[in-house]
């Protein structure tokens, strides 16, 4: 084994339902009939023996694409009574929660993980989910960022209210904890009156990483402001790069360290003994695409349209900009059909694994050469895995793609710290003493 | 063993951070050190030990009392990890949250548990909460009934749009549901619009537990309604069995089966050795309140008023009817105090331990023979057990009063079954069959 290089990549497994490939329940892999739980438990298990960084877990506060998902924060408290290193990533809209509920829940999830918990601030964006909390429709764009933005600052207030040496416990003087350590927030802003304090005190990493996906001119605003970790999509190196170029130039514009914020593309892999292998491994998920299926996803990604009426075989019709779903992904799929000359259904078999993000089909060698130029070439600090299918094509990555990177240096082969701040290399936030 | 008699008690373990006592956490017994969860994951694996039908979890949001708590979905949820028989109750108030969470959360935690979940509805009746929720002022009594109402009404509405055998899981034919077997609500009424469905399906018990604690008026009516098991807080035999009496009576006449809402009232029991040791560990922990902290428990619990101007060994002043706080508990006190001629100082020693509840102070003996006249002369269906502190006085408990309830017959030796509902002995609710 190589001595480690100094800089080495971090990596999620952003885990999913069946997997990444929308007919991966299809797939003879799938587990269908067992408890979620369990069948998590034996996936988040594996990716803590081969060290990742964190598991990852999306949400909708509706049932989108007819697949039923646990609610993540409950599940992620789960899987912390049952892990002792890998960090714990999961996603709250800031569009329908509360922030003091938002805020104490992950707290709640880092103190019983001790220190491993790790927030995905989104804005929701559909219809479908605005009808569930009394909206006929989604809120928009600016006015999502900008309550996503308050949100941010009641949360991280929240926190941050409380010393990491609050806690003196002395039992004989009747004090709990030191004077001055606990404080009100008082926030009285344009969406949000909350008072505080927080009634969970810090965590092991002080409190939550706060991750963002914004691609958007308002959620690089949001996310070099205030996040620790990016996600993004990005097909093909040239645009990983800009992205990242301009993210860590925000960032040390406004007096942040540019290493103080991972920026972590998703990374969907399909990985076999040979090349051929691994394509056939595709073609497998491929062909167990239905047409219906495959315009319904393609009609959410590009923003909530109706593809039904259109001819399959024919092109993508002209679209409005929309203000429904991920404006920067429309625009992304637009130009790959416009680009190519897509059909629809080249289209959709396009998108059918990883929906649009950097996407290798190959050996293990294959894959690490990938993930290892798009980190030495400055479009990646890190990845965030998209397992084809669960849990073979997770496992195909952990046991194949994983050693392959350890061989060359590029990640640990055992954990270094106990907390996700740690992992990641973060500093930990707030007032630590009086 | 005698053989079981036909109807036994129901017994959930009302877990506090440190304990019920006000003094608790100054006990020797008590772990403040430790992580919180390992702490009450050892006292939740005692407990199922002990084959209980429950924890319970209650909950504010906001740091009330200087003591902070963890978030109950969260925790319950990694307690749902580590466990397998028990049932796991939780608290969340219907005043400050959205019900498509609600049910999502209670949905997932019961889908992660196997049918273990219960949701201990209630409303939130004080302004330190509201203002974390942009309020200066708590919603007004019944205002908060009537949301809490049409709450409910979502909340079940949405678990009961699945039926319990939707998944079909054919793989072959591209069907995960049976159509029509998950349904939309399209709920539209003065609180809440909410479309629907849920993304959380059925759980081996169909859907929570729902659990509720008022005792006014507009509490009863809820409860008689719709509630599945009844916490509540009774000094004395006859006001237990008027209250036992009045609430079965109520769910007979809207046509309820009075055997499938069980009454639980707390019980706050220190069992010894001797009945001298008894007293003895509570005349330990009565010695660890400090005047301040009592007054303010005191405060708290007659509707948030401030009693520090007043002679602690002086008689409670009048007070106003509280609109904030619980008002059957203010009348329970007051009346107390009166009855009894009791200064404030000897108001709060009364309450520093069950704060209102069934008190029992003696030998393992004499706590059974208590619980068992309190069953059989119908004022409960079973407990819900307040420790003194922990993990002692639970131990006490476990070891000493269950042993003797067991053997009297009043109580399982051995789960029958895994699920909350099979434990209480409850219907399945919600459409099983297309």
């Amino acid at each position: 084994m190589n001595a480690p290089s100094k800089r080495q990549l971090n990596i999620g497994a952003f885990l999913m339902r069946h997997g990444h490939h929308v007919a991966a329940w299809r797939h003879p892999d799938t587990d269908l009939e067992g408890n979620v739980f369990q069948v998590f438990k034996r996936q988040v298990l594996a990716a803590e023996k081969a060290c990742l960084d964190a598991v990852f877990f999306a949400d909708s506060v509706a049932l989108t694409n007819g697949v039923p998902a646990l609610e993540p924060l409950t599940l992620l408290s789960a899987l912390a009574a049952v892990t002792e290193h890998i960090g714990l990533i999961g996603t709250a809209t800031t569009t329908y929660n509360e922030p003091y509920h938002v805020a104490r829940k992950f707290a709640s999830l880092d103190a019983i993980s001790q220190g491993r918990a790790g927030w995905n601030l989104v804005t929701s964006d559909n219809a479908i989910e605005a009808q569930n909390f009394g909206r006929e429709q989604h809120v928009g764009h600016a006015e999502r960022y900008a309550r996503a933005r308050e949100f941010y600052d009641v949360v991280t207030g929240l926190w941050n209210g409380w010393d990491d040496d609050a806690a003196v416990n002395d039992k004989a003087h009747g004090q709990l904890y030191r004077p001055g350590s606990v404080r009100r927030l008082d926030h009285h802003g344009e969406h949000f009156s909350v008072a505080g304090p927080l009634n969970v005190a810090r965590s092991a990493q002080g409190h939550p990483v706060v991750v963002q996906a914004g691609s958007s001119e308002a959620g690089r605003t949001l996310a070099a402001a205030t996040a620790d970790v990016v996600f993004t999509a990005h097909p093909a190196l040239p645009s990983a790069q800009a992205f990242y170029r301009d993210i860590k130039q925000r960032v040390a514009a406004i007096g942040r360290d540019p290493d103080a914020l991972k920026i972590m593309p998703g990374l969907f892999a399909v990985v076999g003994q040979s090349e051929a292998e691994a394509q056939d491994k595709f073609a497998v998920l491929q062909e167990l695409v239905q047409p219906e299926v495959g315009l319904a996803l393609l009609g959410r990604m590009i923003g909530n349209f109706d593809l039904s009426g259109h001819d399959i075989d024919g092109p993508l019709p002209e679209l409005p900009l929309t203000n429904d779903g991920q404006r920067s992904r429309q625009q992304l799929l637009t130009n790959l059909a416009q680009g190519e000359n897509l059909t629809i259904r080249q289209l959709y078999q396009r998108i059918a694994g990883g929906r649009g993000h950097f996407t290798v089909i190959g050996t293990k060698q294959t894959v690490a050469d990938q993930m290892q130029q798009w980190f030495e070439e400055e479009a990646a600090d890190g990845f965030n895995f998209m397992a084809p299918q669960l849990p073979g094509g997770l496992d195909d990555f952990l046991q194949g793609v994983v050693p392959e990177l350890q061989r060359r240096g590029l990640f640990r082969t055992a954990y270094a710290g106990s907390t996700l701040r740690g992992h990641l290399g973060l500093p930990k936030p707030g007032r630590a003493h009086a």
